[in-house]
Protein backbone atom coordinates (compact mmCIF):
# COMPACT_ATOMS: atom_id res chain seq x y z
CA UNK A 1 0.00 0.00 0.00
CA UNK A 2 1.52 2.88 -0.72
CA UNK A 3 1.64 6.34 1.15
CA UNK A 4 -0.97 8.79 -0.34
CA UNK A 5 0.70 11.73 -1.90
CA UNK A 6 -0.07 15.53 -1.03
CA UNK A 7 -3.50 15.98 -3.40
CA UNK A 8 -4.67 12.36 -3.27
CA UNK A 9 -7.92 11.42 -1.63
CA UNK A 10 -8.81 7.84 0.09
CA UNK A 11 -12.34 7.72 0.86
CA UNK A 12 -13.85 5.00 3.52
CA UNK A 13 -17.07 3.94 4.55
CA UNK A 14 -17.15 1.41 7.18
CA UNK A 15 -21.08 -0.15 6.83
CA UNK A 16 -23.74 -2.12 8.59
CA UNK A 17 -26.46 -4.15 6.22
CA UNK A 18 -30.24 -4.98 7.28
CA UNK A 19 -29.34 -8.29 5.90
CA UNK A 20 -28.85 -11.52 7.73
CA UNK A 21 -25.15 -12.22 7.36
CA UNK A 22 -24.74 -14.41 4.81
CA UNK A 23 -28.14 -13.94 3.04
CA UNK A 24 -28.85 -13.59 -0.97
CA UNK A 25 -30.09 -10.02 -0.39
CA UNK A 26 -26.28 -9.19 1.54
CA UNK A 27 -24.41 -10.60 -1.20
CA UNK A 28 -26.69 -8.87 -3.85
CA UNK A 29 -25.85 -5.35 -2.21
CA UNK A 30 -22.11 -6.47 -2.24
CA UNK A 31 -22.38 -7.34 -5.76
CA UNK A 32 -24.21 -3.77 -6.84
CA UNK A 33 -21.93 -1.87 -4.18
CA UNK A 34 -18.85 -2.86 -6.37
CA UNK A 35 -19.79 -1.68 -9.62
CA UNK A 36 -19.19 1.54 -8.11
CA UNK A 37 -15.42 0.52 -8.70
CA UNK A 38 -16.41 1.18 -13.00
CA UNK A 39 -17.25 5.14 -12.29
CA UNK A 40 -14.49 7.47 -13.83
CA UNK A 41 -12.09 8.30 -11.19
CA UNK A 42 -12.05 5.07 -9.03
CA UNK A 43 -8.93 3.62 -8.36
CA UNK A 44 -8.29 1.07 -5.52
CA UNK A 45 -11.38 0.19 -5.37
CA UNK A 46 -12.04 -2.73 -2.02
CA UNK A 47 -14.62 -4.21 -0.34
CA UNK A 48 -13.97 -5.58 2.80
CA UNK A 49 -15.37 -7.41 6.23
CA UNK A 50 -14.87 -5.36 9.04
CA UNK A 51 -13.73 -7.68 12.00
CA UNK A 52 -12.90 -4.92 14.77
CA UNK A 53 -14.78 -6.19 18.32
CA UNK A 54 -14.78 -2.55 19.13
CA UNK A 55 -17.23 -1.07 16.63
CA UNK A 56 -20.43 -2.66 15.12
CA UNK A 57 -19.60 -2.02 11.43
CA UNK A 58 -19.62 -5.28 9.67
CA UNK A 59 -18.40 -4.02 6.20
CA UNK A 60 -15.92 -1.67 4.64
CA UNK A 61 -15.65 -0.14 1.46
CA UNK A 62 -12.22 1.94 0.38
CA UNK A 63 -11.21 3.83 -2.39
CA UNK A 64 -8.96 6.34 -3.81
CA UNK A 65 -8.99 9.44 -6.17
CA UNK A 66 -5.89 11.28 -7.98
CA UNK A 67 -7.76 14.67 -6.17
CA UNK A 68 -10.53 16.00 -4.94
CA UNK A 69 -11.92 17.42 -8.31
CA UNK A 70 -12.08 13.25 -8.96
CA UNK A 71 -14.03 12.52 -5.76
CA UNK A 72 -16.46 15.24 -6.39
CA UNK A 73 -17.19 13.97 -9.52
CA UNK A 74 -17.79 10.50 -8.42
CA UNK A 75 -20.11 11.76 -5.83
CA UNK A 76 -21.99 13.56 -8.30
CA UNK A 77 -21.60 11.04 -11.02
CA UNK A 78 -25.23 9.37 -11.70
CA UNK A 79 -24.30 5.85 -10.97
CA UNK A 80 -23.64 6.80 -7.75
CA UNK A 81 -26.74 9.03 -6.90
CA UNK A 82 -28.61 6.19 -8.27
CA UNK A 83 -27.38 3.66 -6.07
CA UNK A 84 -27.24 5.60 -2.83
CA UNK A 85 -30.76 6.44 -3.75
CA UNK A 86 -32.55 3.10 -4.86
CA UNK A 87 -29.49 0.87 -2.48
CA UNK A 88 -27.44 2.34 0.42
CA UNK A 89 -30.78 4.48 1.99
CA UNK A 90 -32.82 1.55 2.26
CA UNK A 91 -30.23 -1.02 3.29
CA UNK A 92 -27.58 0.21 5.41
CA UNK A 93 -28.61 0.62 9.11
CA UNK A 94 -25.85 2.57 10.36
CA UNK A 95 -22.35 3.41 8.52
CA UNK A 96 -19.79 5.84 9.17
CA UNK A 97 -17.05 7.81 6.40
CA UNK A 98 -13.73 8.16 6.58
CA UNK A 99 -11.59 10.39 4.59
CA UNK A 100 -7.97 10.34 3.93
CA UNK A 101 -4.82 13.03 2.77
CA UNK A 102 -1.67 13.16 3.22
CA UNK A 103 0.15 15.17 6.19
CA UNK B 1 -2.89 -0.33 -2.75
CA UNK B 2 -3.29 -4.31 -2.94
CA UNK B 3 -6.40 -6.23 -2.03
CA UNK B 4 -6.10 -8.02 0.96
CA UNK B 5 -5.38 -11.60 1.06
CA UNK B 6 -6.83 -13.81 3.17
CA UNK B 7 -5.42 -13.87 6.17
CA UNK B 8 -3.93 -10.61 6.22
CA UNK B 9 -5.12 -7.79 8.55
CA UNK B 10 -5.22 -4.14 8.21
CA UNK B 11 -5.91 -2.52 11.47
CA UNK B 12 -7.00 1.11 11.31
CA UNK B 13 -7.23 4.19 13.76
CA UNK B 14 -8.78 7.19 13.81
CA UNK B 15 -8.09 9.58 16.31
CA UNK B 16 -7.98 13.17 17.80
CA UNK B 17 -5.13 14.74 19.70
CA UNK B 18 -6.07 17.03 23.05
CA UNK B 19 -3.00 19.47 21.29
CA UNK B 20 -4.00 22.49 19.42
CA UNK B 21 -3.56 22.03 15.36
CA UNK B 22 -0.06 22.98 13.98
CA UNK B 23 1.41 22.95 17.93
CA UNK B 24 4.84 20.91 19.07
CA UNK B 25 2.73 18.95 21.18
CA UNK B 26 1.10 17.51 18.27
CA UNK B 27 4.06 17.13 15.86
CA UNK B 28 5.95 15.21 18.83
CA UNK B 29 3.37 12.88 19.61
CA UNK B 30 3.03 11.94 15.85
CA UNK B 31 6.91 11.76 16.18
CA UNK B 32 6.23 8.84 18.55
CA UNK B 33 3.63 7.72 16.60
CA UNK B 34 5.42 7.09 13.32
CA UNK B 35 7.92 5.09 15.69
CA UNK B 36 5.23 1.68 16.29
CA UNK B 37 6.17 1.63 12.42
CA UNK B 38 9.40 0.02 13.18
CA UNK B 39 7.77 -3.27 15.90
CA UNK B 40 7.95 -6.48 14.22
CA UNK B 41 5.37 -7.62 11.78
CA UNK B 42 4.56 -3.92 11.04
CA UNK B 43 3.87 -3.36 7.22
CA UNK B 44 2.60 -0.37 5.44
CA UNK B 45 2.35 2.03 7.89
CA UNK B 46 0.53 5.34 7.25
CA UNK B 47 -0.06 8.42 9.54
CA UNK B 48 -2.81 10.56 7.44
CA UNK B 49 -4.94 13.57 8.09
CA UNK B 50 -8.57 12.45 8.26
CA UNK B 51 -10.79 15.23 6.66
CA UNK B 52 -14.03 13.79 6.23
CA UNK B 53 -16.65 16.74 7.56
CA UNK B 54 -19.20 13.67 8.79
CA UNK B 55 -16.83 13.10 11.56
CA UNK B 56 -14.16 14.93 13.83
CA UNK B 57 -11.68 12.75 13.96
CA UNK B 58 -8.11 14.40 12.80
CA UNK B 59 -5.83 11.98 12.01
CA UNK B 60 -5.79 8.00 10.89
CA UNK B 61 -3.44 5.19 12.04
CA UNK B 62 -3.22 2.34 8.99
CA UNK B 63 -1.03 -0.70 8.80
CA UNK B 64 -0.76 -3.82 7.59
CA UNK B 65 0.02 -7.40 9.21
CA UNK B 66 0.80 -10.61 7.93
CA UNK B 67 -1.63 -12.50 9.86
CA UNK B 68 -3.79 -12.07 13.22
CA UNK B 69 -0.76 -13.70 15.25
CA UNK B 70 1.58 -10.56 13.96
CA UNK B 71 -1.10 -8.27 14.97
CA UNK B 72 -1.50 -9.75 18.65
CA UNK B 73 2.83 -10.03 18.38
CA UNK B 74 2.45 -6.11 17.68
CA UNK B 75 0.09 -5.18 20.42
CA UNK B 76 1.86 -7.39 22.81
CA UNK B 77 5.28 -5.57 22.32
CA UNK B 78 6.65 -3.76 24.96
CA UNK B 79 7.05 -1.00 22.49
CA UNK B 80 2.97 -0.45 21.78
CA UNK B 81 1.97 -1.13 25.42
CA UNK B 82 4.49 1.69 26.39
CA UNK B 83 3.28 4.08 23.81
CA UNK B 84 -0.26 3.47 24.80
CA UNK B 85 0.41 3.65 28.57
CA UNK B 86 2.55 6.71 28.14
CA UNK B 87 1.24 9.16 25.40
CA UNK B 88 -2.37 7.70 23.92
CA UNK B 89 -3.79 7.43 26.88
CA UNK B 90 -2.51 10.87 28.24
CA UNK B 91 -2.85 12.73 24.63
CA UNK B 92 -5.78 10.86 22.89
CA UNK B 93 -9.32 12.41 23.15
CA UNK B 94 -10.99 10.55 20.97
CA UNK B 95 -10.96 7.70 18.95
CA UNK B 96 -12.01 4.60 17.33
CA UNK B 97 -10.73 1.28 15.85
CA UNK B 98 -11.03 0.14 12.39
CA UNK B 99 -10.25 -3.73 11.35
CA UNK B 100 -10.06 -4.87 7.76
CA UNK B 101 -10.24 -8.60 6.40
CA UNK B 102 -11.09 -10.06 3.14
CA UNK B 103 -14.68 -11.01 2.50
Amino acid sequence: MPTLTPGRVRHGVVFTLKHPEGSPEEADFLKANSELASIPGVEAFEIMREVSPKNDYRFALVMEFADRAAYDAYNEHPDHVAFVQERWLAEVTDFQEIDYEAR
